[in-house]
């Protein structure tokens, strides 16, 4: 197969943006030490992770059961992962004792034949693959060997490769076609993508060939899943799973029969982004086209402004077509993240710039919201309004926090949002033999080789301050650059060294020669801008959304005050731009816009319903990005906006 | 104690009233038949009861296990109250031959020591009260009681009392005080206000002290039923269990401490029930204020507008001051006949008229909607606003059915909105040694004694027509009728036989002293009028709900096209009130009112988000009682809309 646009790998770029910079530096000096001290329950007053422990009991090294999530090793790979994205970028080389050390530890809790799971090691090791619906341990697998990939590639260092190895080994043994395997499949799906991933590094066709069987036996009848939970009688580990169906973890039809986004939204896209691999690896046209209408369902009719995805608090999960409540949503960030990697995944397999504008949509919305501006406080899930008073235990609210938490019992999200910004390079810039790809406008430095060439090329992103986008391109030769035009960039100029271009347009790419130095500067109109759903979203008819170039911009009380709902906006007059907010990082200017305060109350306050008394007030609303919420004053907040005509 | 107040018999009046007789006509002619085929699973099509199925198998005469819920016992009594009720008013006579058989299958089914409960009976006789907090024993216990007691007023035959007291005997010999004896309390309340009218009805003491024993025992340390819960590690009956906690059955305090109204909603209101009636029978003036402060608490903060409770779809239940949503609240069915119990219990505790105002809310609105005009088919969840396609099993609105459904697994609503109907008479009259009470103008004839005196009395209620609510009282003496004039009738101008009156207020009541005969007449403004929300409850920030006397209505999709949400009201402009619409029960008036319809689209209609078209349109919003939705063509539904100044 044709290999094209192959993400970066983070040691050769640099980023210098203010905004993603500013998270970025978090991440070595704030997140990995912070989530280092989570998973060894040095942290006070947040929930214990145990996850250290944990593998302290499998090793035999500590005399204590396993406690917490019985898929809580995952946190430390992810963390490793994130550890191992920071060496390459040139930020963490400080870990890597700490790392190696940590990467022993795992070696000693890892068995004999290779298998490798902490709860079930320490409390039924019996129980191995017995409950596949929920057991999670080829998820495990999963982000062990993405770790490991990853760890390898920072550090050139095998240790954690080859444990990785062993237990994809053993699964590979395991599971398969064979009259004495296993036929079963995950009920998380990660381990497929992992094992592509295996399969680059080490050559070995066995991992690839193994993550197709995974992904061509789901959806089979009789469902393995359900068959299995059956025999359980009911009994499961998750409460929540008595609601459990054969959509939740997409077995409802063969993936590559699969036309809508359905289930667990995690699980979903980590499926998706497998399928994508396995479709560019093998060339299979129907899986192909499996990706294409699954992203195009999500897109054009399960996805939020915000690139979040999960409509339903209830099992995190995808619901039905233009189903988009702001309140009572999941939108849980290892879903955009994983949203993201089914994106990139796409351009891989298409050459398509488009895919690159729901990576964008994504990563400056839900992902970076995600996480406080300090790095240490983190959304699992990311709802799009908020009133504190109703987020209660004994709602239907219950999962959304109105601010952002130190962890979690399920600590999913904070290390996958790390190992994120982490590798947010791949993200920006990809390279094949022809072409470098410029994918996002992100400010950074690079430097890689294209066929028989050297290209250094700096981008300086401005667009958010100016309208502007300048690549200065140095190389040993002629070089092509494809650059992704952002569709929120209104008339765009072009200029090379100068003099005005009009570049040829391919696969959404704008395409540049460079040889020797050249600076070209994109520039064009970013003005901010109020967004409208399809009529079909019930949720949001007769609202309107404000953005300023990917960023949704949304109401905070600490700006309007409370009660955000009685607010509306007047979408005919314009939006202006004002200076940044103090304090939050990036430098992205707010806006201001005209509206009204609407209020229907009661006369006699201690009534619940009443004649209304009305008030109406000109106000100027002023909005912020939504990737900042919640990072000064907490309290309410409301992305949809009632229009005023 | 005085007792006054007293809530008359059904055989005392008889109801002519358009709407609420068609209701009733229903009960006898339809509920009550198509309610036996369901019981005995005659009816095709829809989920089975098995209810009678699981007496004959506890009485040995069908070899099958239990099926259904662990307290479908409970349909059964709740049919045999309704059929009591009928037969007290006359309607249900023809039901009696078919309810003494089934009567005398209970019998047969109660074990030798009075124990009666087919499903521990079937299953695990060597469970019982092993599960108080979920094996709703004693809430089985309690419906039989109240069905008994019903059944013996209505047709002086004490075969289903004598049942009924076999089994608050042994109840009586468990639970208690004593050494030996079991000190827990019911984990769904109920079997507290049914021993208050055992004891009322037999006289027998103990089992008043019963009930005041149960409200005693309940909130103390440590807490019996998490104790419980905890010693089964977890093992529930229901999964939702999981989310358990102490407020969920009122258990977090004792009943006389408790301030707000917390946890699942009927038991809540079955309690609150109990606890008037201890305090009216025992005097206990600790217990009156703590029955006043939790009604104060649900009306003036958890309460919604359509007298429905219950704001959380999970575990249905109460969540907090002002937290009032209208889509994914629970607002049960049972939840407002147990309000229209409580605040009725209220009256009889304090002679106020004012609760009466609650009991028309819930009645005239949730209650009524509970039920098709046909009288087969149910909501068991009220919304206020429904959008049919997001009502999915995927999501947290699965619970929210967009169509009243034929019968559900757990079918306590249809037989409690039965009994409910069939037992109005009580809500509308009630009588002491010194007054008739009018408490509802609901057209009827009454005939009672008052003192030494016999009181006829004809209420004609037209006010939804012409403001007008007329009695004709015939009397053999001095007799003083207390007439409670409801709130929403403006400027009430009162006549005595043509002339001019202005009676004394008592208690919230217009006092009128009659004798021989005598035509009050009643007369004032009934506007249809907009209703506002207290400002503290976010849902509702610059929305208003349309009213008028106690209906409210709602705007449907059939009336008013697709896309609710869009639409916005000019509550400047005047109500117009227009014919009933054909078809609906009671010529109730409909209303039109001015309104917008805004609209924000996208221009690619394939687009999910995109520049906003805007199209704002003046629309007649028409608006029909919310008691009658969803009698035409289904579709969406909202109450509360959008104001525009």
């Amino acid at each position: 197969m044709t290999q094209y646009s192959i993400p970066l790998e983070a040691d050769r770029v640099q980023i210098t943006d203010e905004l993603f910079g500013s998270y970025l530096r978090n991440v070595a000096e704030t997140i990995i030490p912070y989530q280092w001290d989570a998973l060894n329950d040095r942290l006070p007053d947040m929930e214990k992770s145990h996850c250290i422990d944990n593998f302290r009991a499998a090793a035999g090294e500590l005399a204590c059961g396993h406690q917490g999530a019985i898929f809580q090793d995952t946190d430390l790979y992810k963390w490793l992962e994130a550890v191992a994205f920071c060496i390459q970028n040139g930020s963490g080389r400080q870990f890597e004792a700490m790392a190696d050390e940590v990467i022993e530890l795992i070696g000693r809790a890892q068995c004999e034949d290779g298998y490798l799971n902490t709860y079930i090691t320490v409390e039924c090791p019996e129980n191995r693959w017995k409950n596949l619906a929920e057991g999670h341990e080829l998820y495990g697998c999963g982000h062990l060997i993405e770790a490991a990939v990853a760890y390898y590639k920072a550090t050139g260092k095998r240790n954690l490769l080859d444990i990785a190895c062993r237990f994809a080994d053993l699964v590979d043994q395991v599971f398969g076609p064979g009259a004495e395997q296993c036929h079963g499949y995950p009920g998380h799906q990660e381990v497929e993508l992992a094992l592509v991933k295996l399969y680059k590094v080490t050559g070995e066709k066995r991992y690839l060939d193994l993550a197709a069987y995974f992904i061509r036996q789901r959806g089979g009848k009789p469902n393995c899943l359900l068959e299995e939970m059956k025999g359980r009688g009911g009994r499961n580990v998750f409460p929540e799973f008595s609601e459990y169906d054969d959509k939740y973890a997409q077995t409802h039809l063969p993936p590559v029969e699969q036309t809508t986004a359905e289930g667990h939204a995690v699980r979903a896209v980590y499926m998706y982004s497998a399928m994508a691999d396995l479709a560019r690896e093998t060339g299979d046209e129907d899986l192909r086209r499996a990706c294409e209408t699954l992203y195009q369902n999500i897109v054009e009719k399960r996805m939020y402004i915000t690139g979040g995805i999960g409509s339903s608090g209830k099992l995190e999960r995808f619901t039905a077509d233009y189903d988009l409540p702001g309140d009572r949503m999941y939108c849980e960030s290892c879903a955009s993240v994983g949203l993201m990697m089914f994106a990139q995944r796409m351009v891989s397999l298409t050459g398509e710039a488009k895919y690159y504008d729901t990576v964008e949509r994504a990563l400056c919305n839900t992902v970076l919201a995600g996480i406080s501006k300090e790095g240490n406080r983190y959304f699992y899930v990311n709802p799009l309004e908020v009133w504190p008073d109703n987020c209660l235990p004994s709602t239907s609210l219950s999962h959304v926090k109105p601010v952002r938490q130190p962890w979690f019992a399920c600590a999913c999200c904070p290390p996958n949002i790390a190992r994120t910004l982490a590798s947010l390079a791949p993200y920006i810039y990809a390279a094949d033999d022809t072409f470098l790809y410029v994918n996002q406008p992100i400010s950074s430095r690079v430097e890689t080789r294209i066929g028989a060439c050297t290209l250094r090329l700096e981008q300086t992103a401005t667009y958010m301050q100016n309208g502007r986008i300048t690549l200065k391109a140095e190389s040993d030769g002629p070089v092509t650059l494809r650059v992704r035009v952002p569709g929120y960039m209104e008339q765009p100029l072009f200029t090379c060294n100068g003099q005005s271009v009009q570049p040829a347009m391919e696969k959404g790419y704008a395409v540049f020669e460079v040889s020797g130095t050249a600076e070209i500067r994109i520039e064009g109109r970013v003005a901010a801008r109020f967004v409208a759903a399809n009529r079909r979203v019930q949720a949001l008819a007769g609202r309107v959304a404000v953005m300023k170039g990917p960023f949704v911009y949304c109401l905070e009380q600490t700006d309007n005050g409370e009660n955000l709902p009685a607010l509306s906006v007047l979408p005919a007059a314009a939006i202006e731009e004002q200076a940044p907010e103090m304090g939050l990082p990036g430098r992205l200017p707010t806006l201001r816009m005209s509206g009204r305060r609407l209020t229907a109350t009661v006369a006699d306050d201690t009534a619940l319903y009443g004649a209304p008394a009305f008030a109406e007030e000109p106000v100027t609303l002023k909005a912020v990005p939504y990737a900042l919420w919640c990072n000064r004053t907490p309290g309410e907040m409301q992305v949809w906006i009632r229009a005023q005509a």
